[in-house]
């Protein structure tokens, strides 16, 4: 770095304070979605270049210092994986679930510019964000108690507005407790009301990344009857930077990108210079895991969350999770607790969620600060449940 | 990464391949507007987390592995840089300079819902695909020889559509000539037809990295009278990974909050993850830079940019620059070399990027490989230019 001097003692004194600082809490992390377990210290070297995989991964690019042919595969492994048709999907990797998401609703909007979008109330808030971006005209739909949507509800209400094509943007689990939308379900109903014009948007950002590994698993990919889906890849897989990947049945691309040729390129991504690293640390990551490992992590992740119910349970705090599901949902504990811990809350509830590096040993941690904070809580409720043991 | 095995003997391969292309590519890059010169190695520690500056950056989040307190000083060092008002300004650390123009499109779209876009022809079309996005109606302006909007054109064409806003998206260095729009020129035309109801947002991706430090320097800033700007930070700064800072005006962005405050979030990113990594690396550069090392670097630029137009007439190719640019521009020359220099091509114009990193030898191994070529070539007016000399 030419005319660049070292960093002053004051600012290395603010960047190791920083290091410290995110060490620690990366230690105490329970409540958000990513994985701890990754190492890309192998690809550190790449760091060295102006990568950028610009413009449309599967169109040749002059820039060279790309990792286009590694983005390739990693969207061949994900396309495989939720059985899009060969040959049949198109894709990339994008810089986290929202893009992905907004992508999906703008091909939606594209082929049907005036169909009304459903989407369940535990939908995710940067959803509504979009729709507002993409102006789409939306309702959303009442949930069940576990968080899935509540398919009466949408039955009743897509009835009321038959005229319009239908877009379903549907959780394959919802940021609080991990709920699915079934996708089967959801296209019975369609059949029932005679809707042949529809769309159905797969948000499947964290649950994508393992639930084909479960038995059962849900009804969500594209054999199940979805036209795109987003998935997140520094929350399953892990990653120092978000990222994800999204992926949409091709037909339905080629005509966005027939729709945006008088611009003069059939490049339909969103961005335009996109992020190189990413790709390459999800490459390398599914070439060291390779299916078997995804599923033996996704099966010590759920022996964690089936182990952390039962502690909670045990010392009076009643938690549950849904099937198959990492996210282990109980009432909202003291705040203090929240901040330490990093634990999301919504409407008097909380959750942990039992990524890929989270062993019991940490949930041991946070039952010993439940109890200790229970007795000497001020908080009624909570003193009442746990003291009821 | 338990459950991960090592990497196979052929993935190795594919990764050390790629490297030594990424490598070799990088000696050669001549047309894209990429710092090479950067070295964050001393941050590559910080790859060990899952960093995620989820949100609005001026608003405390529960998630503590971040790097806020970073992105909120990078932010105030370009606020200022831009003579935004002290108090009057907010922004964030976007994924490249496309996420940034469209934010400022977006917030303009709120604030004029009814308004007309107007863009030069020289404006990159990654605009046209966000304007489409966004659903705004736009009309495209002539643009002068040198690649600056014809300000005569842009009057006309607002003086017929007198009923409607105006929102000028405005470049402050166009992807091809490196142009700048004059903004002073456009709030005079403003002036001119009694327009009150304007909107301008800069889109400043290369240019707006050193403009600043030139002199003169153009009218492209805050107190010239922009409402939003868009500048990348892996372009003059250079980072391995896209990314780039978007400013508004703070009452904008307010009333923008307000018409989402019914999602339930006062968060007006497009995002919600967001990059943790690119705010320190762009921290980083610029402690060790300053104001002082930035100006050094863009003299440098500018250096090799006069000789470089120097170079190329002596053999008789035509070339030339804007004021005050570091991209030369020249008549196409055969394909091979665009490839091999990695030269975008428009209209049989080509350019070079007198990028922080490049240097007269590399333009001299430019000039070399066109004698060369052209000694050969069956291209006649390639032949005639360069032997006429």
């Amino acid at each position: 770095m030419r005319y660049a001097n070292a960093l002053s003692e004051k600012d290395t004194q603010e960047l190791d304070q920083l290091y410290a600082n995110i060490k620690a809490k990366t230690a105490t992390v329970l409540g958000y979605p990513v994985a701890m377990d990754f190492d890309y210290s192998e690809l550190y070297r790449f760091l060295q270049f102006p990568v950028n995989n610009i413009g449309d991964p599967f169109i040749e690019s002059t820039y060279g210092i790309s990792t286009r042919a590694m983005e390739a595969e990693v969207l061949d492994f994900f396309a495989r994986l939720y059985r899009a048709e060969q040959g049949g999907w198109w894709g990339y990797i994008t810089n986290g679930g929202s893009e992905g998401n907004m992508y999906g609703l703008y091909l939606a909007r594209e082929l049907y510019p005036k169909a009304m979008v459903y989407y369940s109330e535990s939908t995710h808030y940067s959803v509504q964000k979009n729709l507002h971006l993409l102006d789409m005209p939306s309702i959303a739909i009442r949930t069940k108690e576990n968080g899935e949507i509540d398919y009466e509800d949408l039955h009743d209400t897509i009835r009321m507005n038959r005229n319009m094509p239908v877009i379903v943007f549907a959780n394959i689990g919802t940021t609080m407790t991990e709920a699915r939308d079934d996708i089967r379900k959801i296209k019975s109903i369609f059949k029932d009301l005679a809707i042949h014009h529809y769309y159905i948007h797969a948000d499947a950002a964290l649950t994508g990344g393992y639930c084909s590994y479960t038995d059962p698993c849900p009804a969500f990919d594209f054999e199940d009857g979805i036209d795109s889906l987003s998935v997140s890849g520094h929350k399953f897989i892990g990653s120092p930077i978000p990222c994800g990947i999204v992926l949409v049945k091709k037909s339905h691309r080629d005509r966005i990108a027939n729709s945006v040729a008088y611009i003069g390129t059939v490049d339909t991504t969103i961005t335009g210079s996109r992020n190189g690293i990413t790709p390459l640390f999800l490459w390398y990551a599914i070439k060291r895991y390779g299916l078997e490992g995804f599923k033996l992590r996704t099966e010590r992740c759920l022996q964690v969350a089936a182990y952390a119910v039962e502690a909670f349970n045990k010392i009076g705090l009643a938690a549950w999770r849904n099937e198959q599901a990492i996210t282990v949902v109980f009432a909202e504990i003291p705040k203090a607790l929240c901040l330490k811990w990093q634990l999301a809350s919504d409407n008097g509830r909380t959750h942990i969620i039992c990524m890929p590096g989270i062993t019991e040993e940490r949930i041991d941690l946070l039952v010993q600060d439940i109890l200790l904070t229970a007795s000497h809580s001020k908080e009624e409720t909570f003193n009442l449940i746990i003291k009821q043991k």
